[in-house]
């Protein structure tokens, strides 16, 4: 058989993005990503789970699902209900609860029940990139509505489903991220989530809350979620615990009701998500989360302030941002003279990686002059001097900061 | 805000399966399913591997992927390279190898960047239920081709070819269980991998080679992977833990040439399989893999005699099998008067899942009086007692067993 490497061309499926890149490690300067610091990863309180989770129930690893069903493991579904319900305001039962590979798995199996080709959705304006990708994928219609400093916008979401009804058009859900908005990192007001679920009710369209980063907020205190003010099933609620435990663990969880929960099921067909993980969390979660997480938000806060001193230092007021009330990201407005596309290139060539606004926007227009900036992941001496490196290919690129004689001033 | 359930109905898409039903807990005596033996969940063993790998590393949880990249855990895959090179003749390097979430990943991946609605693939007749109903709901066209005692049939597979080729249908895929076929349990001999490889090149039609139940024929011997025994990489090759080690565990691996793997992971947008797992196996594997798995295929091999011996006292010469080389479960084949997806039901009403040959076979007609009994989880009791209650029933429902005087004997 010849060497010749075998020709897939003609077989591929026409619709797929460009081939990968080869994985060549992370930037020094990594500044994109959900990654979280890496002092706070609770090793000992994970190795102590592990081993008396596996010491009283490892033998279950010999069953699909443990023997706990298609949902996922009932101790971590118990643990996810009681937090749900002292943190978010939610009442459901272990069995309104599937865990998930991540909240990304949440966002998949829920596109995949209610989107099909040529379906609208509508989304925040600025947004997860991934959602924006997935919905792409899906070839789903995305309408994008802005958010001001209390979130998705219900005027604009108003004008919005309006337009969408005059023309015959029912969207199959309105995305929001209310708690915590990747990327603008605000909270959402209780009046807010009132008129948006108002108007949910008005247009008869779902709403899919992502609460992935809610337990970030620096004081520990969240309004309560959509999920819990609207008892009739209208919202479909995911979180995660990529933000507030680790993200390579890969476990997050999603709250529906049944008529919801019985479709995924049928449709999930990947005999579960990791029960290792799963076991470890719940004793783990069990035992120390609040702990945890209070110990993280604080290490959190100290990392964006270290960002936002040097942003301060480095562009001055070309950069603007508001003071984030919890999470990992920066969310930061540039002069018009940038555009942050090239910038996230030449950027990555001095070692430092930046998300560019456009892929954080469902229209690249106004995302031009913005980017995100991750700050749980790097140390603040790394951030310091990373945003000083971001600014001198800013400078060097578009004359943004504007430099005096001594340009490393 | 009314109580009134909302109604997603008009929401749905419309091309979803029918909903599911809640899970109920394992039938008593459970023959379905790739669980696997509970006592030989190597707990002690991962507990150590636990606390080793995460007391050296379990910072990096902190990040997605480890420090590995979109592969996956290093170390895993340095571990799946030289497995591979020692227990199936496969070169590569971990650059080669993805890390999934189970093999089942690995088939969505391949369906993913290979298949669409209407593209056509060759598998074999009897398979794996839920690669059938992956590719159905993928909308391919699904040509069935025979297996007997030495796997997929050759003779067979060119007639399908040359009858696709003469109506201009070149297919994505022939895809193969070699080695412990799933469900009959040949292993596919040298021989025949040779000529399928050949007919491969003459109708340049790529190989999906499952080698997930490879690591179980008993002699611990198995034929070289098609995958090995061609350099050109025409061959897309998957396997798993989950059969060698637990199934809930979800961690399996696929091997393809970067003109593959750069479009699977230009899709793969799930961030990653569980990191503890793969920390976690990669550590245990490394000390206790070979050993581990000697150990489980005694255990299993008296599993299936014990199955063998409760249907010859049972059904006596009414059931028909081979007696297998290896896996976890038996092909067993009954009298004509036998439906087998209505026993299916009628045994699940006392107790007894097995599963029907029409849900394994691509062709429900030749499965009618086929099915498929899995073995690895009960204790050999159970399955006793199991396989008892099955004659009962099937020899209510149709007659077989004939019974003599004393239904009991």
């Amino acid at each position: 058989m010849a060497d010749t490497p075998f020709d897939y061309s003609a077989l591929f499926r026409a619709d797929l993005p460009a081939p990968a890149a080869r994985w060549n490690g992370f930037p020094k300067y990594n500044f994109v990503g959900g990654h979280n610091d890496a002092g706070c990863v609770p090793v000992e309180g994970l190795v102590a789970a592990a081993t008396s989770v596996l010491r009283r129930e490892g033998r279950t690893l010999s069953t699909y699902g443990l023997e706990s069903g298609p949902l996922g493991y009932r101790p971590l579904r118990e643990f996810v209900a009681r937090k749900l319900a002292k943190d978010a305001g939610i009442t459901c039962s272990a069995d309104d609860i599937l865990i998930t590979s991540g909240s990304l798995q949440g966002l998949d199996l829920v596109n995949d029940v209610l989107v099909a080709p040529g379906d609208t959705v509508i989304i925040e304006q600025s947004t997860y990139g991934g959602a924006i990708t997935r919905l792409a994928r899906c070839g789903a219609n995305i309408v994008g509505v802005p958010v001001d400093h209390d979130g998705l916008s219900a005027t604009a979401l108003e004008a919005a489903l309006v337009d969408l009804a005059a023309r015959g058009i029912r969207p199959k859900y309105i995305y929001t991220i209310p708690t915590v908005q990747n990327p603008t990192a605000t909270v959402m007001s209780t009046a807010r989530r009132q008129a948006i679920l108002a108007l949910s009710e008005r247009f008869g369209v779902p709403i899919f809350e992502d609460e992935c980063y809610a337990d970030l907020v620096w004081s520990g205190e969240r309004p309560q979620a959509m999920r819990g003010m609207s008892p009739d099933g209208r919202v479909i609620h995911i979180g995660s615990f990529s933000k507030s435990i680790a993200p390579a663990l890969r476990v997050g969880w999603l709250v529906a009701d049944w008529t919801v929960m019985s479709r995924i099921l049928a449709i999930k067909n990947d005999a579960g998500s990791g029960a290792l993980e799963q076991m470890v969390l719940a004793e783990f979660c069990e035992a120390a989360f609040d702990d945890h997480v209070r110990h993280l938000r604080g290490v959190l806060r100290g990392k964006v302030e270290a960002l936002m001193t040097a942003l301060r230092a480095q562009f001055g007021d070309a950069a603007e941002f508001d003071d984030p009330v919890g999470g990992i990201f920066l969310w930061v407005t540039l002069p018009e003279a940038v555009d942050t596309s090239r910038l996230a290139q030449a950027a990555l060539q001095a070692g430092v990686a930046i998300n560019p606004g456009a892929e954080w926007m469902t229209d690249a227009v106004p995302g031009r002059r913005r980017l995100r900036l991750c700050f749980a992941h790097p140390s603040p001496e790394v951030i310091g001097e990373g945003v000083a490196r971001l600014a001198e290919v800013c400078h060097r690129e578009f004359g943004v900061p504007v430099r005096e004689a001594n340009p490393h001033r």
